[in-house]
């Protein structure tokens, strides 16, 4: 469908008297469905005043969800508004090659109206962030955030019929006292440029004849807090940048360098295997990157950092020259206050149900970061399952009874296969047929079957791969809106009758890079088998896969030919 | 001598033993001068207290003089300073083309400290502004500039044995009131990346829903002030963008866009040739940038630009998004000061004589935008050039007798030569031969003959051009200092006995451009006959001679890719 899609919209485009052909032929024959996203089609129904009444999507957010979403949207019957304080997509897993330069910021960025030039034909943006979101009135608000001289903050309220929450997150201080005044984040764009200059100015201070030595000892420690990939990449980069072009250019100040990694828990990387931690762990060792594991932050002051040893509760406090905060994600303050309206303030982020769908809301979904999927426990429907399997109302089954809600009990707990993977078992009738050796199930041995599978539920990790997915899978949704609503395509309802118009969403991890500096890379891929690799070659194919994943052609040949210039002539260190 | 000390220091820099086994001969053998550039030489000199009794040069500024000064100083018996806020050389003629994104910040800046280390063994850089020079004890006082969270400004003075002061000037308001406050200047790297996010920031606002159409189009006009080169080139630039690139993504805004370029003369590129001047107003005038010329700015409040028309006197409020202000050229603070100090407080620049030295100071020298070279006129020597021809005192001379001061006077007194030039006459000889038959003249007749000669004198403009002239002149001398102190290679002296040390400064015009936009370029040439070429054959020129002219070869790629970019992508209108 997806490519019988792209080439008819490319002769459509090419051809626009084809699609006014089309259009004619579609009206007066009536029934036929229609896609095409050829401009002067849609423009010339836009300026008068939507008369085909095209339901309005509002997109909040042109993070990695909300620009999946965009880029996936090809059902020209919507009309698309996306609100966001950026105007561009950034690609932000190479962020911390850009706060040293490896890579330059501009590499990273697309505007956000050319991508969406690519899919959508009836696209609105507006640069501004969203304050406070109405869902009984379907309306956002939305405040200007251009920071020049134009006046005042515009503020203006924006309907939908669909809103896309994909507002991302905020870094987490976890009310450490000190973190939002002395440190720098790592999550936008401009965090990267700010910590760039802050290393240059770091060195540069470092250089002034009346510093004393003590003095550039405190300027030229760099602290970085969070030992997760970014944190571990942050630190790599800095090494790196420090030793392969700063050391040609201050030769003098290579004594004082020290760069500090702090994480709460007892190692690096937790989220991986144990080999890649290990290897890290190493790496950073013989780097002479001073790595300080089970150390809490307790405060920052201007001057110093304090921490404490979680094992001996030893306290210490160290004095330094900057600091890279990087612990994890917060929610933004507008999408806390419509938590509390909605009955969820008790909650980190937006719940939402498989479908993406905020509960407790109509026409709302919320993906990436700001929101999280609540799976439903199989546990929690075993006796509308077991009904729905037993269909004569008999109260005992024989397993091969449930051949009919197998498919459906499958596509809606994701948890049971993700069980039937780890004990290695074939599919749910031999789980059953293992459990129970019994001929029959009731109620009571159908729940033991399944007593363990819910403890597979597992919450999808804030990554960029997981809201791209889900941008990917609700754009598709909405491309199939009607089609769906005809024929749905989802499992079978096991607490009502009919089915569910969607199959819902399912996460597919394809793996995660751990980039080490020095050209190593640690990396855990699911192929779809899973293993470790970590070294040069895995550098190696990070490069290709970060390339190919690149939004556009500009940003694909910018951030290679970054990498290029990086190997002939190494990092500059200008300060601008 | 140059390709020799090249050849030279290439063999030390790569057989350090060489180094060490030419200094142990030279020590021991005395005597016998040694050139090298080879680090671990001087290295292992500085670090052991400059027992070597070095000259210490301090520079103030990394612009076009005192990076051309950098660059040229070969001589390794000084040890060098610099100090600026800005650790990087910045090729400012492509600053319009980093206002809207043809070429990228990045690509243009260099840091200071990797220019260096191609040419001076024994250097220190220290980011910060001189606040004030005190040449009686010889010492400069500088304040740190690190923007970081470091603490408190550093202040700190730097001693010297000569003075290099290279510091460029402030953009000039001529005391216009508000221009400070609500216009962008075109000077830093800085400033260009404001005025890019600003354009963005004009387009972004003016797309949000709650915008008027009044107001839409207030916010989309750009003025620019000043018809100068970088005004000129700016709008072009600008023109370009918005044509080129924002059509594209922002179609309903075009409507809207008016460029405005404000011109206090009758004409814009009123340094250049006539045909210039008329081509470009032509294709503005095609282009429909709304050209004033005769409009002078008399107040920018935050929401209008007042401007009166020179000829009729006649006032205009007209309300503006944003404006450019490159006007001119005004002298730094601490610049002004100095000059009360040593007596120049009713000039606009300091003052040098021509061999660059700062008039009333000693050690001290002045280049590029904040010096200007106090020529003689020949009429104020004209008694002591009739004396010095005049040997035998015999009141009256043939004209064959001026034979032998006739290069001094050449060297000594540039207007001459531009005299002859313009006159078209073949030498001095026939210059007097010309205007006085007689086969005798005496001082009246001599007088006579060169009266209309000093109207040839002219103040340099402020331009990179100039400035790197001076910087390399300087350096050139200083690297001859101690071989021109024995054997002087200037002119004689023509009040006084003996040869001056070195020859004066000549600054030889290579030409000019001024890029229009739309891939035309116009130039007036000098090669050396002048020349005026128009056109997109000159645009191409204009793209060889500044790649070539690069200050390093990774500057040089960076630029040449970009635009290369912009070619095929266009140019980014992500706001970052």
């Amino acid at each position: 469908m997806s490519s019988f899609y792209k080439r008819a919209t490319s002769v459509f485009t090419n051809h626009p008297v084809l699609t006014r052909l089309l259009v004619v032929a579609t009206v007066s024959g009536g029934g036929v469905a229609v896609y095409s996203g050829a401009r002067p089609y849609y423009g010339a129904y836009a300026d008068q005043g939507n008369c085909v009444n095209k339901k309005k999507v509002v997109v909040l957010g042109t993070g990695w969800g909300g620009v999946s979403f965009l880029k996936n949207l090809k059902n020209p019957s919507y009309e698309l508004e996306v609100v966001s304080p950026r105007n561009y997509f950034a690609f932000t897993p190479l962020l911390p090659s850009v706060t040293v330069g490896t890579v330059e910021a501009r590499s990273v960025v697309e505007p956000i109206r050319s991508i969406a030039a690519k899919s959508v034909s009836d696209f609105n943006f507006r640069e501004a962030e969203c304050f406070k979101i109405d869902h009984e009135n379907k309306k956002v608000y939305c405040r200007s955030t251009q920071h020049s001289k134009l006046g005042e903050k515009e503020e203006f309220a924006v309907d939908y019929d669909y809103l896309v929450v994909s507002v991302g997150g905020l870094s987490n201080t976890f009310n450490t006292p000190g973190v939002e005044e002395n440190t720098l984040f790592l999550k936008e764009v401009e965090d990267a440029l700010r910590i760039r200059r802050s290393v240059i100015d770091c060195f540069e201070r470092a250089s002034l004849p009346s510093v004393s030595d003590q003095e550039r000892e405190k300027i030229l420690h760099f602290v970085v807090v969070g030992g997760g990939p970014t944190g571990v990449e942050f630190a790599a980069e800095l090494h790196d940048f420090v030793h392969e072009d700063l050391a040609k250019l201050y030769p003098a100040l290579q004594q004082y360098v020290k760069i500090t990694l702090l994480e709460a828990t007892d190692h690096i990387l937790g989220m991986f295997d144990k080999r890649i931690t290990e290897f890290a762990e190493d790496k950073f060792h013989r780097d002479g990157i001073n790595l300080k594991t089970g150390s809490m932050v307790t405060k920052i002051s201007d001057k110093e950092i304090s921490t404490k040893v979680r094992a001996t509760g030893e306290t210490q406090s160290i004095p330094y020259g900057m600091i890279v905060w990087s612990t994890g994600i917060g929610t933004r303050p507008f999408v806390k206050d419509f938590m509390k309206q909605i009955g969820q303030a008790d909650r980190r982020v937006l719940a939402t149900d498989e479908w993406l769908r905020v509960e407790g809301t109509q026409n709302i979904y919320a993906l990436g970061d700001c929101a999280s999927i609540v799976q439903r426990k199989v546990m929690d429907d075993i006796g509308a399952i077991f009904k729905k399997a037993d269909k004569k109302n008999k109260g005992s089954l024989k397993v091969d009874d449930f051949k009919e809600v197998v498919n459906d009990i499958i596509d809606r707990y994701p948890q049971v296969e993700l069980y039937l993977k780890k004990k290695q078992l074939k599919n749910f009738v031999q789980l059953l047929k293992n459990s129970q050796p019994d001929e029959e199930l009731d109620i009571e041995k159908f729940k033991a079957a399944l007593s363990e599978v819910d403890s597979e539920m597992k919450n999808l990790p804030a990554t960029a791969q997981v809201a791209d997915q889900e941008g990917k899978y609700l754009a598709t949704c909405f491309n199939r809106m009607e089609q769906c609503e005809k024929n749905p395509e989802g499992p079978n309802r096991i607490r009502e009758l009919g089915r569910h118009k969607f199959k819902p969403f399912r996460y597919k991890h394809l793996g995660q890079f751990a980039p080490l500096g020095g050209e190593q890379t640690a990396a855990q891929l699911t192929l779809p088998w899973d293993t470790v690799s970590i070294g040069r070659s895995t550098q190696w194919l990070w490069y290709s896969i970060y390339a190919s994943k690149q939004v556009s052609w500009r940003t694909r040949t910018l951030v290679v030919s970054d990498w290029g210039r990086r190997f002939i002539f190494g990092r500059d260190s200008s300060r601008i």
